[in-house]
């Protein structure tokens, strides 16, 4: 898949010593906290290297659980939240029909056929902001064995309101599909939101990836009922075994000091957006302004952005990705605002240059 | 499955501040080398908890290149050589048939079965000492996708002769089935052997668990054709992203300092091997002397010995493993060496008093 092609090839030219501003990335610059790395120091230094529950640590898990409003046997320890979803894939949706939101991440579809699954993504409109049309929803949800809500939306950053995400639950309860709700962005809401409480058919994927800028330490949970949990952590007995235990005594430090690192996190990217969006607005650019993360999601003056980006990677050697990957958005890229305001208005003024040629 | 439900009620007692002996997990009672240990921390101070290539640090795949005689695109990194073998089995085994050795370790069936194969097992017998018969082989070898070899094996700890297990490559390779090497337990042979030099249609998976006590680190690797590693890199890309980066340095270390630990760890599991031998000989219990590891697999004067296992967990909180768990081999029970030989002598004489009465 591009996503994870034009990722390799990154990789590759740093191998061969080149620097890459890494803006294909869903990876913040910022460094995993101190008192998390030392957690996961003194976790080491204390021997905790032996195998693991498959469900995880029950202090991480209880500390989640009382997070979301559930019990400690509602919850489980995954590889990152991406393992997560992937396990819940392969568990309920093998040769069924998943619906996601357009334009939306592409492993979700990958994951998907991968398991014989038949995706389909209901399309939304930069007109209308990127939001769902509920309606809309209505009509397509029935037939589906699960639903992705990602919200905030990577690529778009956009937030919906809170009582839209709860009718799209409410709807997706009344025709008996589980909702999987994909949390990874949303302690960087730049309006701070309370924790989801999870309710009956609901299913949250949440990430320490992007929040505590913990995405090389690959962990994150899931929030089920228990039945799902149960088969979940029969696959993590057959395949992954456990997730390491000094990561998760880390990942417990760092959820019990989110709310300051969060904050700060939330802030930078706030700054980082709005100067991305100063730069879209001089050039003329559209792009609907983000409400969270680090992404955003304008759309170039082009037919089809994809030889501007790959330009951009062997001439400035600055990595962005095309909105081809994220459904039928030739026109669009996903700009990572992983580095300083400063780099980030240089790259885009190079990205500017490049597709006045386009 | 019956294995992970006893680890997993062991770790319930556990929670509930029992003390156990934990006779029934694959694991040594020796901490992670201080080296090793030290070389995670040093990444982790280092920064390095970045996301990283879904094929593996390319330090860490040329230094196992090296090993097995193969370039580094021959090579990735696994979360432990269980998800290497889990992955392997979903790219070529979907709705196929594989074949494996029994006794052997039942997950080989668990992940065949979630993949909808059809396991087949080969069944050895004690009276040949567990050793494979190559015609018999030969002879059910045909029409399988995937040959599964554990050697030494889980759970007799008994060793091929290095031109027995090259006519089993051989008649695989005939046959165009491609073989998949499970060297868990190879660095603990008793008798020291040289590392297995890759062939073509040989898939090696690699564990740095048992020989460098790294069990919850997580981490091994595969050794394989390169269009069958591009297809596993690319299941990484959907699903657990990497292996952290300093989990992947920590292990490059272990594997400069292998022979020192390996040496160190087999001499233990030597003495530990004849602590046992003695006690069943004294006792009358059958059971083949281990050629490697930390495993036995001894044949109990039971109808069954599931009850025994049961009762030694209940009354004596000492956790082994029945051998139905291995195949139909329920007069068996296997028993990880795990603990000091007074440890593992007073542990089998409280199996002996519990058998007294099966």
């Amino acid at each position: 898949m591009l996503l994870y092609k034009i990722a390799e090839k990154v990789y590759e030219l740093e191998n061969q010593g080149r620097n890459v501003v890494k803006m294909n990335v869903g990876e913040l610059d910022f460094d995993t906290p101190k008192n998390i790395v030392e957690a996961g120091i003194k976790a080491l230094q204390d021997g905790r290297t032996r195998y693991g529950s498959a469900a995880g640590e029950l202090s991480l898990r209880e500390k989640i659980a009382k997070m979301h409003g559930v019990e400690s046997s509602n919850v489980a320890i995954t590889v990152g939240s991406k393992w997560g979803i992937y396990s819940l894939i392969n568990i309920l949706c093998r040769k069924k029909r998943v619906l996601g939101l357009s334009p939306g991440w592409p492993t979700f579809e990958s994951m998907s056929k991968h398991f014989d699954a038949q995706f389909e993504w209901l399309s939304l409109k930069m007109e209308n902001q990127w939001k769902p049309d509920v309606d809309e929803f209505s009509n397509v949800v029935k037939g589906k064995s699960l639903v992705i809500l990602n919200n905030p939306s990577n690529p778009t950053s956009q937030v919906w309101d809170d009582d839209v995400e709860e009718k799209l639950v409410e709807i997706a309860q009344k025709a008996k599909v589980p909702m999987l709700l994909d949390t990874a962005y949303r302690d960087l809401c730049f309006e701070k939101k309370q924790e989801v409480q999870w309710k009956d058919g609901m299913i949250i994927c949440g990430s320490f990836s992007k929040s505590l800028a913990m995405t090389g330490w690959r962990v994150g949970y899931i929030v089920a009922d228990k039945e799902i949990i149960g088969r979940y952590v029969k696959i993590n007995q057959m395949s992954i075994t456990c997730v390491p235990k000094f990561i998760q005594l880390a990942a417990l430090v760092g959820l019990d000091n989110k709310d300051n690192i969060a904050d700060k996190f939330r802030n930078e990217c706030k700054k980082r957006a709005d100067a991305a969006i100063k730069v879209f607005s001089d050039a003329g650019i559209d792009c609907v302004a983000p409400g969270a993360g680090f992404y955003v999601f304008p759309k170039l003056p082009c037919k089809d952005a994809f030889d501007s980006c790959m330009k951009l990677l062997n001439k400035h050697a600055i990595a962005i990705v095309p909105g081809s990957v994220f459904g039928a958005y030739k026109e669009h890229v996903r700009i990572s605002l992983c580095y300083s305001p400063k780099i980030i208005e240089e790259s885009i003024e190079k990205l500017r240059d490049v597709v006045k040629k386009c």
